[in-house]
């Protein structure tokens, strides 16, 4: 088996798995239920916002001619002959010398063209009229948000491929998307393999660890906006597995295996590929951790047979399967987030090849620096805890110095 | 109604409203559903990890001292006497020349005292028994990850008060935790008031808009990862209105209304907090937008009665409602990240009021760079979509020219 693996370039790897993403389908979702999924359609402008002529003020609405010269001294003096309440509104002309009283946000009358606030003027009655002071020359389209102001009737708001943030929700509350199109989350089905491996709910035995790769994938999968589904452990038994393998895949549109992808004696998953007539994309990466993750396709489905080391399981995840995901969702961004950081620490050993490693990045001062996020030895799962990022880091460097800038995937 | 309120300072505000936390109770959820919840308790190592001296590579388990000045042309001989894949054991001790296959992952035998590579190996049969060649000379501990060398029992792994993500998944998952304590979300109800608005699957009418704020809010609700829970609108009757509060209060954590808290004719609100004995911490404020937010305090329940605005009532949620939603969660950090940034344009306008405007950040070359996310007149709603923080503008400047830093609040 150890010769049968050629390493290609990670650059390589990513490549050969993007060119076969598929994208998932379009499906209506409550408006309540629709934060954080992805846009399926361009979001447009049904009407124009406001859809009226509105006072941003509580005042008078006004003929602005009717103030001239007006000011604290010599107020105009207007006639006060409706009232309007936010949502109703003013059915007839103003005539000259009278005003409404208009609350914030709601539609000016026909031909009034300014709007005085309530602190400039002053309300009185006499034979049982009402009048106004109002103590402040208006301009015409004083105070007035005027007719699409904000948003022109046709306009896209919002492009597809977008997450829905706490703000496209109000556009699409304002537009009436009672109900909103969004990518459907592909099903991302976890398949745990290792006889090492005990369930979580298990107590400890010799030689043994908890599945602890399996719940972690699965974490990793709802972060980038998927669903994960988890169908236990792969027995050592080939007929077995292979049967499991072919049934899972039916039900997922995408599938993880961890562990099995060894090197080792015991690894049945490429003789499983083979019995399933999958397409082997690659076998082997030059890279550290991570150098042993498989990706094969099965028509439109991709199996991607992580490591069962963790950290070669989480890197290779975020690799390979974040940007299947991301483009299945149709984002308009593939793949994590990349910036340049400056290291706030040295990283002294020999990096003969590519390697992710998992880094904590804050931003002080308003730059982005970054550190290892703790001890990286590949079996450390403490580290992965308090990863937020990636640190890349190419292959044939002696170390990098502090200060030194680096490419960090942002994953928090 | 307007000279009743009295402005207090925006730092002054933020206060009263922490003062009146409350934290939530814990409860257990399954692992695979504990993704972004937060820790109720300390996650504290109850084994050694590893738990037992392991194999990081695949290769043989020996004994350093039967490798001495192995090398290419002189390796040393060893017989193989086992083979332990990973997850079982090899029960004997190891005699002088003897080396056991060892897979990685898998347990040392007891007085196995170094591993080497199975590429500095090979191996061959002679008269029914098998050896193996190691071109290498070893020293004792080479290759071993010893136990206890990630994390040691009794560390405290994760401390309460952590927001779970995939690594700390990881660690759940190798400490058994089947379940995992987290804290109780809280149960945030929203109510709408204004007699302009129409729900969102209702068509347009004149002087109408539609209701965006409680979608909006809601919307915020999770991304503070709280529970939202629509009831609705409040009708312009006051015992109606006064009922349902009264019913709303029961079934909610902390309550939201948005609107009906400006300063004009139809507000109730003030009202109904009066008749329900609510204390009213505070009903107006020195900044914009949200100069005119209440929040009041019902024995262990906080009303918030944001601005009917939508910028006000964005930013007056993020500034009290998402502090105490925090708090009762148990986080460690209280509120949106504060972080410093560089302005990418000019602000020109005077500021005679502290000011959060709707901001995008972004991090370009290493450096914090924000701009305002477009227009920011208080009633576009467009702009709130391209918002991922707020721009905090103290009161009292002539503007900010390009370069300047401000504190930024960070939304996502």
């Amino acid at each position: 088996m150890l010769n049968e693996r050629k390493p290609i370039a990670v650059t390589e790897a990513i490549q050969r798995v993007c060119d076969h993403t598929v994208t998932g389908e379009t499906e209506y979702v409550a408006l309540s239920e629709s934060y954080q999924r992805v846009l399926a359609k361009d979001i447009l402008a049904d009407h124009d916002v406001p859809a009226f002529d509105r006072s941003p003020y509580d005042g008078y609405a006004l003929r602005a001619q009717d103030t001239p010269q007006a000011n604290e001294n010599n107020p105009s003096v207007l006639e006060i002959v409706g009232h309007i309440g936010a949502g109703s509104i003013y059915p007839n002309r103003l005539e000259e010398q009278q005003a409404v009283r208009i609350m914030t946000g709601a539609q000016v009358p026909t031909n009034a063209d300014a709007v005085v606030m309530l602190e400039d003027t002053e309300m009185f009655e006499e034979k049982g009229k009402r009048f106004v002071s109002v103590r402040k020359s208006l301009n015409r389209h004083d105070n007035i948000s005027f007719r699409g102001e904000d948003i022109k009737k046709g306009k896209v708001l919002v492009e597809k491929g977008t997450v829905i943030n706490p703000g496209i929700t109000a556009l699409l509350a304002t537009f009436g998307y009672a109900d909103v199109p969004v990518t459907k989350k592909p099903v991302i089905g976890v398949i745990a393999t290792g006889s090492e491996l005990l369930e979580v709910d298990q107590p400890l035995e010799p030689g043994k660890i908890r599945n602890s790769n399996a719940y972690m994938i699965m974490a990793q999968i709802k972060r980038a906006g998927a669903i994960p589904k988890y169908f236990g452990q792969l027995t050592d038994d080939l007929p077995e597995s292979l049967e499991k393998m072919t049934e899972v895949i039916k039900e997922v549109d995408f599938l993880i295996t961890t562990g099995g992808v060894s090197v080792g004696d015991f690894d049945l998953l490429p003789e499983i590929y083979q019995e399933m007539q999958a397409n082997v994309l690659f076998n082997k990466i030059a890279m550290r951790p991570g150098s042993v993750t498989t990706v094969a396709t099965l028509k439109d489905q991709i199996l991607f047979g992580l490591s069962g080391n963790p950290s070669a399981c989480y890197v290779g995840f975020e690799l390979f399967t974040k940007p299947i995901i991301d483009s299945y969702l149709g984002k308009k961004a593939i793949g994590n987030q990349k910036k340049h950081a400056k290291l706030a620490v040295v990283i002294s050993k020999d990096n003969p090849f590519d390697r992710f490693m998992r880094g904590t990045y804050s931003i002080e001062h308003g730059e982005l620096s970054v550190r290892p996020a703790g001890k990286d030895k590949s079996n450390m799962v403490h580290s992965l805890a308090a990863a937020n990022c990636l640190i890349q880091l190419p292959g044939g460097s002696n170390g990098y110095v502090k200060g030194s800038q680096v490419i960090i995937h942002i994953l928090e």
